[in-house]
C-alpha cells in the first residue's frame, strides 16, 4: 500500500491523522527556514511543508533537492494551513513530513505540467505521457470514458447486446481505402481491417440477434485532412424489425440521455429537416441550428434588373447577418475578401445595409432601387441594422460558399456558443451521389442502404432523385451519426450493386456471403453509427477530436511518440511473401 | 413499428388483446384443417394458429405454404391454448391469426436451426449467420455481453477509467510475431497491430492516470493450435502506486464479483500458490483444483531398490487415483497406452492398487515389497480402494506428463464439474525461461516484469532462479489471467533488456520511447490482463472460446464465412510499394 489517501481527499476533519501520500512533485517553494511542495496525482492536489522548526535538517535538505515530476512518497500528519487557500479542495489542511522517499527522480520536462503549458503540439505529441498529466489533457479522456460507460449502459438497458465483430476481414475495393494485413498462413493472401462492422451487424440481424451495439474501432487509409484520423471510434448500432421511425426515436433517446446525464442539460424533441431543405435553407447537410441566418433565394427580386453577374447565375442567394450594419467599409471588405480565398472560391459578395432609419445602402445601388432593396430584406428576414450579405452562380458551388461564410460570421458574432447544445435529424438523403469526375453514381451512404418505397423504379431514368431510407444526426453543425434502414432482400441488393457498377462476379466475389444471407430469411433491419470522438469533443465543449484521444496520430498518420510506422525487418518480410517495391527517386 | 410484443413475453393475461408478432417460422404442423406455426424471435416462441372455422380459405392456404425460417409479421388475437404447454413461457396463448404478411421467404437451412443440431462445425462457421439464429450460439453471445458489462462497470466503480489505446502501433520483433499493415503514406514503413496494449498502459501510468483499463482485441500471428485465435480479447489493467498484493486484491475482486453477479456463487478468499509449488505438486502452473490428486515425489521410498528404471530417473512421481482400484486390468493397459501417446510422451507407468484388505498389488512387485507399496500409498495419501499411478523420468518432462494424466484421468472420473469454480493465484513466477533450443534466456511474462526485491543481483549467476513480482490467476486449470509488478526505472529496465539480448541500439529502436518515459518521474506500477474468450468460456461451464465468439476464425485463421483472408488487387499492392515474393514450387 504506497499511500493511505490520494491528493484530492484530504480536509479539515482530517487533521491530526497521520497519513501517506504518493504523486509528483507540481512545484516546490523553498524559503530556506520552510519548504512547501505542491503533490499532485489524479485526484488532486495536497501541500506538503517542511520547516526548519519541526523537521530534522536532513529532511529539509532533502526536501529543498525535490525538482518538478519527481515520484515522491511522504507519511505525515495533517495539519490545518495558516492561511488557507479556498481554491483548492484541499486548500483547508497541509501535510507535516516526516518521512519522504524519493519513488523516481525526473529530467526537467520539455514542457511545463500546467493547464497553460507553453509546449508545442509537436512537443505535447512526442512527450504525450508527460501532456497526459495535465488537468485538461487527463479529463478529457476522464470525460471520453464517462460517455462510454453511459452510452453503453443505456443502451444495454435498452436490450441491445455488445458483440465484438472481427478486424481481420477482407478487402473491398469498393469506398475508401482499407488497410490491409499480409497474411502468412496464407500465402499471398491478405486481410483487411474493417472500416466499419456493416456487413457483420447486417449478418448479426440476419442471426436474430435484434439489437446489437458495439464502440467500435473503424480504420480508413485516407489521405489524412485535418483533425482525421486513420483509425477512429464508432459507436456502431443495428437494430431489426424496425422501422426509420424507430430508430431516430432509439437514437433521439440515447442522445438526449447523454447530453442530460453528461451535461446536465434538458433537450425536448429534436428537429427533422429534409435533406434537399437543408441544402437549400443551410448550403450544408449538417446545418448549426444554434442561430439562424438562413439562406434565402432572391432571384425573383434580383434576375429582373441589369446586372449581369445576378442575371447569369443559377442562384441568387442572401442572408441576414443580425446587426452587421455595424460593420464598417473596412470589415466588410475584409469579409469579401475572406469569400474570395481559394478556400471559399467566391467571385465577390454583394451586399445591403439596412439603416435604422429604414433605408437601405448597397453595393449595387448602380442597378438596385430602394424599393428592390427593400424586397431583398424582406425575403432574407433582415431588420433595421442587419447586413444582406449575396453570393450568385452555380447552385452547389454558391451554397457551399454561403454556408462557408454563414459559419464565419456565426463564429465572428459568437453565435457558436459551445455551451449551447441544439440536435437536429436530417432525413431523406439522397440515394446516390453524383461523382463529378468520373460521372457515375456512386452510393451516399452505402451500397446496402435502402431507397424509399416505390423508388427503386427511378433508379434508370433519375437516379439523382433517389431518395434513400437514411437519416443523419447533426449536432452544433457536426455530423455525429448517421445510418440508414438497410436492403434486406437479395433482389434490391442485387439491383443496387449491378448500379453501382458491380459486375455480378465482382458483386459475388465481394458481397457473395450477404447475398447468401439474404436468401435464408433475412428481417427489415437498419441502423445508425455515431462518431465517438466527435461526439465526445462537442459534448465537451470542443471541436477537434484529437484532445479527447489518448494516443493520436499526426496528419501524416504517424505516432510521434512510439516512432510509427517503421521499417520492417527483411526476415518478417520474407516470411509474409513481401518484397518492398519503391521506385528510386 | 413492427410489432406490438416480442415472441417471448405473452401471457395469459393478455388474453383478448390484438398484438402483432414478427420473426421466424421455426416450424409448422399441417394437418388440414387446422395450421400451427411456431414463430420464433431472439426473446422466444409463440405459437399462432389458423383453422378452418375462423380463418378465412385464403389466408389458410397461406398458412400452409410458410417455410421454415420465412421471415413473417402476423396480427391476430391472443387466446388461451386447449392444451397449455407449461414449457414455454408463452405455453398458455395462441395468436389467432387475422392478417400475415411475409416479410422474407428462406430457402431450406443448409442444417436445423435447434439447440441440437444436425450442422458439423464447418457448415455452422459457413453459415454462421444462420447458427446463430439457434438458442445455445445466442446464449452464449448474450452472456459474453453480460460478463463484459459486469466487469466494466465494476472496474468504473473502482475508480478505473476505460482508454482506448492505438491499434496501429509499432512491430516489436522480440515475443510472438505481430500482425503488420503496410503503410501507403509511409512508403516501406509498416504499423504492427498489438499483441496487447501493454507498453500504452504503462505510458497512461507514465501519464498520471492512476487506474486504466480496456477490454481490448489483441493480434498474435502464431501457427494456431486448437482453440486459439489470432486475434482474441484481453479485459486489460494498469494500476500505479500499488504493490502485488493491491493488484491481487483488486482483481480477485473483481472475479469475485463475477462469479457472484454471473453464476449467483459466492467464493470466499482466493487461495494462493507459489510457482514452484505448482510444478511439485501439479506438475502445471495453472492446476485444477477442483479436484485433489496431488503429486507426490517417490524418489525417497523407490529408489533404495533394483528397479533400474526409478533408480536412472531424476524424479519419480505419484498420484493416488481415488476408487481408481475399480479400474479392470484392460482399463489400466489403456491409461497405460494413452500416457504412451506420443502426445504425452511416457515411456511407461507403473501402478500400485490398493486394495480394501489393506494390501497392496502392484505392476512392480518383483522390485518392490507389501511394506515399499504401503510407503507409496502412505506418501501419495492413497487409500484403500485407490491405484497409485507412478510416472518416472526427467523432472521437467514427467511432471508434464503426470498433469496430463491427472487432468484425462479427472475428466474421465467426472472430477471437472464445470458448476464448480475453484480459482487459484499462482504467484512468484520465475523471471525468465531458458529456450532449450536456443540456450537462451527470455522473459517468461515480458521484458517489462520487474523482479523480486534484491534479486536483480542474482541475473547474471543464476538466471533462472531469479523470481519475479508476476502472478496468474487460475480457474478450474485454465489461465483467465496475468500480470506483474513493471520494473519502473530505467536502469533496472536497460539491465534486463541487455539480459534478454538486446544491444542498446536495438533496446533503443524498439523501446526508446518507454525508456525516455521512465526518466520524466515513472511512478510504481502494475497491472494484469484477462483472456476474455476464456473467462467468458469457462463462466459459461465450456472451454471452447470459439463457442463464444461471434464470427471466428478456423484453425488455419481464415473466416470461412467472408472467405478471408483473399488475394489484394494489383493496384492495391502497388498503392501500398508491394510485390508479391512467391517461390514457385
Amino acid at each position: 500500500m504506497y499511500r493511505t489517501h490520494n491528493n484530492g481527499e484530504l480536509r479539515a476533519s482530517h487533521v491530526g491523522q497521520e497519513v501517506t501520500l504518493a504523486g509528483w512533485v507540481q512545484k516546490s517553494r523553498d524559503k530556506g527556514f520552510i519548504v512547501w511542495v505542491d503533490l499532485r496525482d489524479r485526484y488532486g492536489m495536497t501541500q506538503l511543508v517542511f520547516d526548519e522548526e519541526r523537521t530534522p535538517a536532513a529532511m529539509m535538505a532533502e526536501a529543498s533537492k525535490l525538482g518538478r515530476e519527481f515520484v515522491i512518497q511522504v507519511t505525515g500528519e495533517v495539519i490545518e494551513r495558516e492561511s488557507k487557500n479556498p481554491k483548492m479542495p484541499t486548500g483547508d489542511i497541509e501535510i507535516l513530513v516526516k518521512k519522504v522517499t524519493i519513488l523516481n527522480e525526473s529530467l526537467t520536462p520539455p514542457f511545463t505540467i500546467e493547464d497553460d503549458t507553453d509546449g508545442g503540439e509537436d512537443l505535447r505529441m512526442k512527450y504525450r505521457y508527460l501532456d497526459i498529466r495535465r488537468n485538461p489533457v487527463r479529463e478529457n479522456l476522464i470525460f471520453r470514458h464517462k460517455v462510454s460507460m453511459a452510452v453503453r449502459n443505456y443502451l444495454s438497458n435498452q436490450g441491445f447486446v455488445d458483440v465484438e465483430t472481427p478486424y481481420l476481414i477482407k478487402s473491398t475495393p469498393e469506398g475508401a481505402r482499407d488497410f490491409v494485413v499480409p497474411s502468412r498462413m496464407n500465402e499471398g493472401q491478405f486481410y483487411a481491417l474493417p472500416q466499419s462492422p456493416q456487413t457483420f451487424k447486417q449478418l448479426l440481424m440476419v442471426g436474430g440477434l435484434d439489437k446489437y451495439f458495439q464502440i467500435v474501432k473503424c480504420f480508413r487509409d485516407e489521405d489524412l485532412r485535418a483533425d482525421r484520423q486513420p483509425e477512429f471510434t464508432q459507436i456502431d448500432c443495428e437494430m431489426a424489425f424496425i422501422e426509420q421511425e424507430d430508430i431516430l426515436n432509439m437514437f433521439e433517446g440515447l442522445t438526449r440521455h447523454l447530453l442530460k446525464e453528461i451535461k446536465g442539460i434538458e433537450i425536448g424533441d429534436f428537429p427533422r429537416m429534409q435533406y434537399d431543405d437543408a441544402m437549400r435553407l443551410y448550403g450544408n447537410d449538417k446545418p448549426d441550428i444554434r442561430f439562424d441566418m438562413k439562406f434565402a433565394e432572391l432571384n425573383d427580386v434580383t434576375q429582373h434588373k441589369d446586372f449581369g453577374v445576378f442575371n447569369s447565375a443559377e442562384l441568387v442567394v442572401g442572408i441576414a447577418v443580425p446587426g452587421g450594419n455595424k460593420y464598417t467599409r473596412k470589415e466588410i471588405d475584409k469579409i469579401i475578401n475572406w469569400v474570395k480565398r481559394p478556400q471559399v472560391g467566391a467571385l465577390g459578395m454583394i451586399y445591403s445595409r439596412c439603416n435604422d432609419d429604414g433605408t437601405f445602402k448597397s453595393s449595387v445601388d448602380k442597378f438596385y432601387d430602394q424599393e428592390d432593396l427593400a424586397k431583398w430584406a424582406e425575403v432574407t428576414g433582415a431588420e433595421k441594422g442587419d447586413l444582406v450579405c449575396v453570393l450568385s452562380g452555380e447552385t452547389n458551388k454558391v451554397r457551399a460558399q454561403m454556408s462557408a461564410l454563414r459559419m464565419h460570421l456565426a463564429e465572428e458574432l459568437g453565435l457558436r456558443d459551445p455551451k449551447v447544445f441544439a440536435p437536429l435529424w436530417v432525413v431523406d438523403f439522397p440515394l446516390l451521389e453524383l461523382d463529378e469526375e468520373t460521372g457515375h453514381y456512386h452510393a451516399m451512404h452505402h451500397p446496402f442502404t435502402s431507397p424509399k418505397p416505390g423508388q427503386l423504379e427511378m433508379l434508370d431514368a433519375k437516379p439523382g432523385e433517389v431518395k434513400a431510407n437514411a437519416y443523419d444526426l447533426v449536432l452544433n453543425g457536426n455530423e455525429i451519426g448517421g445510418g440508414s434502414i438497410r436492403i434486406h432482400d437479395k433482389e434490391t441488393q442485387a439491383i443496387m450493386l449491378k448500379h453501382l457498377g458491380f459486375s455480378e462476379e465482382e458483386a459475388r466475389a465481394q458481397f457473395g456471403f450477404l447475398m447468401d444471407a439474404f436468401e435464408y430469411g433475412a428481417p427489415p433491419h437498419g441502423g445508425l453509427a455515431f462518431g465517438l470522438d466527435r461526439l465526445v469533443a462537442i459534448l465537451g465543449g470542443q471541436e477537434t477530436i484529437r484532445d479527447f484521444i489518448a494516443f493520436p496520430k499526426n496528419n501524416s498518420g504517424r505516432d510521434v511518440m512510439i516512432d510509427a510506422p517503421a521499417p520492417l525487418d527483411q526476415e518478417q518480410l520474407s516470411e509474409l511473401n513481401l518484397k518492398l517495391d519503391i521506385q528510386a527517386t
